[in-house]
């Protein structure tokens, strides 16, 4: 098996991203430290740090916040790591060096580090991981000093991480004395592979393995572990022990039956996204064909069946959760961003599995879409719930009242914008990935790399006005002439893509699994590739009945909505004539520089009566449409996706 | 002021009445006594009549049931009192005689007569209007006696009642040492209005216009009321103290505001149309134009903002309640059968503040749909919730939950089963009504009546196969020649109505709001009115977003559904051409007996991906419609009323 590893160190000079990184690195990361410190005025205590002092005995208080608090810490820590590659700040990383410190204060002599429990629970390590996220936030704490580690070369966060990795891993195992769980929110699995990654140590991928094969074996664990907390004293839950698990039995964790035996995408979007892409890189990490196939099954369910447009997954605010097949609603779906993020990932891990278009178009549309959509332009207001439809005039139904009209500036349960962060600030690890003498081009972010194939270093460059203009051009530079294969995804939304080497075209009839390989000696060359961006009608399969007779538009990677803002209320009236002509314009000073899209269309004039036999009189109307993401940054009104076709 | 009165004994020989109300006389009221008496296998227990006998001293035990199980007691009686008008039942009506005398031994010494504080909370009759239905039990056994004492003439229902009512007024009123309450359930209210109607006695007016005038009225006495309880040991009651009212206010009891003053329908669907209805009557008793308006000002809210096509009306499970203007979702309302049954009675109720057909258009349109949905054919299963668009393998959101995608069998809270009974068995109430010189015909509903006219004895029949075929005879039979106006409702639906007299064609110019007024000298005579039924397409106003791009198919006063039975599965993916022919048959083997449409469509077809670029293709299928009221009759299955349109 040739080993797909995923390029770390591409500099992004793209004008799309770039801009989004440095409100990552100037605003949001800021932001967030002042969010984790409580120190934003009207906005929800978050507390996290506080209780890492209050746990290492410098301050006194109570343990505040939600059980997985101390992830937030942990998915800060993790965006500044990234940001630090291409936004050195010496003042930041100073205050991250001492909040590593104050987390190695607050550690237990034992290696335990998790402040809930430190504080609030002593006596109750490791009795309830069906709801409390201790093994998550170890997770996301893994995860944060693997990242740092790789930026900074700083071990200390690695060592604090290692020492509480050694003892998780002599409670849970195989071994008789062992305790046989798994967590019941997903993330220490795909944590340790990575852990495993940067230090070679067998254990951390042997635990992984454990904690993906274990879960969903019957009897199920958290069954024998809720027995056992009869004998405690444990304070109550998130979890209604009326109505467990939303009702979703134990499929809101995934855990109804053996991972391996799983072909639906069932149970909470998020936990699912992380379970996946851990069973993804442990696929990669050993080969296991049967593991590989299982995330294919699972992969074709979600994007087959339960995925948006805007590649927002989890349609039901009960549970969070994925429902049946092809129900997807507009207005009252949850879609969280967390969600999306783990979308992303999970679609650039399965790149690693197999260089295959339809991962990264995903990837693509995740990235450009229903992720984004999750921040304002500015990277001070945030949405959890990212709606295809939203009217603010109307009184909310309580079905919808989990959709916000408007992003918000912080929640309690804070994981959406850190996740968010981390996933911008690292978007550069998803453009390309290589084999010996394979580089894949998986993205089109423009920026330069340099990377050693066919044993030989090469600097690579993309140039380009992507995601609004489908001309790139790679340069492809190497000091001796060396040969190896050049993969470039030629995108799914693109009909009439062409590639020209040195300016000769090549020809494309030849794609494997939607790539184009090059094969060839290169030196100093340049490769332009054309993605002619028209405007595309999407339409839904027949089965998901709310889209029925309407269209969603998309350009590039670009899903479009219509707003208010620009085509006055009352959406649903609008009707797009079948051969309508779009036109497709770059508007430097509208929404920090986007291509808009107008059409001549109608909009069914108004009437009183609520039913009526005759035929709605229409009046022309030009429709505009702007990129979903940066829906809801001007003034507040309705916005929608699927648009009526006539 | 002209007195419109109702005219309350019309016999019944329609084919399509005819049949519903031997169901309720052999099925329903047979089915609904063994329910209450706790006889039902595979059904949830009732109690009802248990609760009475264990109040009277005749059997031990503890109350069980909701709060308000004393009323579907009364409402078994009113059914039984209409249903004996036609349907005479000597062994029935003693059952009837038995359980009112059962009533008498269970009412306390003061004339209190509701088993839920007889039994289970003695010391605090009238500590929770709010919540617990004591005025709304007692309006329905006054309802249940006024229609006992009509049809049978035997007054002990009567007498009981009037002492609780004494009792009652005793305790509600304006003087100083009385309470200031009214219902948190509005029904009292109408009731009163009937008992006036039928005793003559003015307090009780007076009683009904205190309730109605002090509604609403400021500081909300629910909130003085929730404050002396605090002195009180009280069981809890379904209102759930963190969420008191579903989050609604005081508008979920139409209580925000006095009641004059309110403008739009809000708050539960139910309490909303039995406060209506008693508005109305008290307008149309003391000619208070003021009340007339605000009558006005609600119906004009509701049946142009918040009502769906089938009269079907509260769109949210929360609350059972409005929403805002054009919310209207088709999959996850509630349209609770009750509510729909209440609007038909408004309706009836407006057409004597005024004949404007408008009223009848939309009690005719309750009758054929919303309503009778509510039962199977066989009178033996029914629907609480009734949707417009079901899919039954889709694994329910929670926020669907409420819908079934079957009928049951019988409910613990019993509502809606009994109303429709009631309806059912006085339909006939709601055909005529009359001044001292003018008949009004509102429903085409065939059978005869006899009534005075200019002090004249007239015999009046209609003849036809409404509602499947529009030929209406009515034949006019006087012993004397005598002069009187004939007003005959020209439905909405139909535009090209005829209608001429022993053999004469009558211009139709002139209607006078939707009615036909014929003024001559009758003797004997004939009337035929020819009103076309064409299969009409409707559509939503604009601004009901669920609905665009799609059509319901209405004949006559029918709005017609699609189901998987006739047209497979996956409905949504049918296509309605705009142009294409509807043939409507009458097939008496089908669903007891409808007139089917079927008309040349198509199907989009299967495809693989859940988004495509590629126009859908369609293959061309027949597409039979049934009537709505019908649905759910055959294998379980989809259903939908809204068509896609092409």
């Amino acid at each position: 098996m040739k080993v797909i590893s995923p390029i770390k160190h591409a500099i992004v000079e793209d004008h799309f991203w770039k801009k989004y990184k440095d409100i990552v690195a100037d605003e949001v990361i800021p932001y967030q430290w002042n969010a984790l410190n409580d120190e934003l005025p009207d906005a929800e205590p978050s507390h996290a740090i506080e209780n890492f002092r209050i746990a290492a005995g410098e301050s006194s208080g109570e343990y505040y916040g939600t059980v997985f608090q101390d992830s937030d810490v942990a998915k800060w820590l993790e965006t500044v790591s990234y940001s630090l590659r291409d936004h050195p700040n010496p003042l930041l990383e100073k205050q991250a060096d001492e909040l590593i410190a104050l987390l190695g204060r607050a550690q237990a002599a034992d290696g335990y580090l998790n402040t809930y429990y430190l504080l609030r629970e002593p006596g109750n390590r490791w009795t309830n991981l069906r709801d409390n996220h201790e093994l998550y936030c170890a997770g996301h704490f893994i995860e944060a000093a693997v990242a740092y580690y790789e930026t900074t070369g700083k071990s200390e966060l690695l060592d604090i991480i290692e020492n509480y990795v050694a003892l998780i891993d002599s409670v849970f195992g195989p071994e008789e004395e062992k305790l046989k769980g798994y967590p019941g929110h997903e993330e220490i699995e795909l944590a340790l592979v990575k852990l495993y990654e940067v230090t070679g140590k067998e254990p951390y991928l042997n635990l992984a393995r454990y904690f993906i094969d274990q879960r969903g074996q019957h009897p199920v664990y958290f069954v024998e572990e809720k027995e056992n907390r009869k004998q405690r004293v444990s304070a109550p839950t998130w979890n209604d022990e009326n109505q467990v698990n939303f009702g979703l039995g134990f499929e809101y964790q995934q855990a109804h039956q053996p991972v391996r035996e799983q072909t639906e995408a069932v149970g909470h979007a998020v936990r699912a996204m992380y379970l996946y892409i851990a069973m993804a890189d442990l696929a990669a990490k050993t080969g296991d064909p049967e593991l590989k196939k299982t995330c294919e099954l699972l992969w074709n369910d979600v994007t087959e069946h339960k995925m948006y447009i805007t590649a927002g997954i989890g349609s039901a605010v009960n549970g969070e959760a994925f429902t049946c097949n092809h129900d997807l609603p507009n207005d009252s779906m949850y879609c969280e961003t967390c969600a999306s993020v783990g979308l992303a990932f999970w679609a650039s891990r399965m790149l690693r599995l197999e260089p295959d278009r339809q991962y990264a178009d995903v990837l693509e549309r995740a990235l450009y879409n229903g992720t984004l959509s999750g921040m304002d332009l500015d990277g001070k207001r945030f949405f959890y719930v990212n709606p295809l439809e939203v009217n603010p005039y109307q009184k909310a139904r309580k079905d919808q009242e989990h959709v916000k009209t408007e992003r918000q500036k912080w929640f309690f349960c804070a994981c959406c914008p850190p996740n968010l962060a981390r996933m911008i600030a690292s978007v550069e690890d998803h453009i390309y990935s290589q084999t010996e003498d394979t580089l894949f081009a998986h993205l089109y972010i423009a920026g330069k790399m340099k990377t050693s194939l066919s044993g030989t270093e090469v600097e690579i460059s993309q140039t380009h006005l992507y995601p609004w203009d489908g001309s790139i051009e790679f340069r492809i530079h190497t000091g001796d002439a060396v040969k190896f294969n050049l993969a470039l995804r030629i995108p799914g939304w693109c009909k009439e893509a062409r590639v020209n080497i040195n300016g000769e075209e090549t020809p494309l009839e030849h794609l494997e699994k939607g790539y184009l390989y090059i094969h060839r000696t290169w030196n100093d060359d340049i490769v332009s590739i054309e993605l002619p961006m028209r405007v595309e009608r999407l339409r839904s399969n027949p089965l998901v009945s709310m889209n029925q007779g309407q269209i969603a538009l998309q350009r590039g990677p670009i899903v479009y909505c219509v707003e208010e803002a620009d085509n006055g209320a009352n959406l649903a009236a609008l009707r797009l004539p079948q051969d309508s002509d779009m036109k497709a314009d770059y508007d430097e000073h509208l929404l920090n520089g986007i291509v808009k899209i107008t059409t001549e269309g109608y909009r069914v004039q108004p009437v009183a009566a609520l039913y009526t036999t005759e035929a709605p009189k229409l009046s022309p109307q030009i429709i505009t449409a702007i990129p979903y993401y940066a829906w809801c940054n001007r003034e507040k009104g309705e916005m929608r996706v699927w648009l009526h076709e006539m």
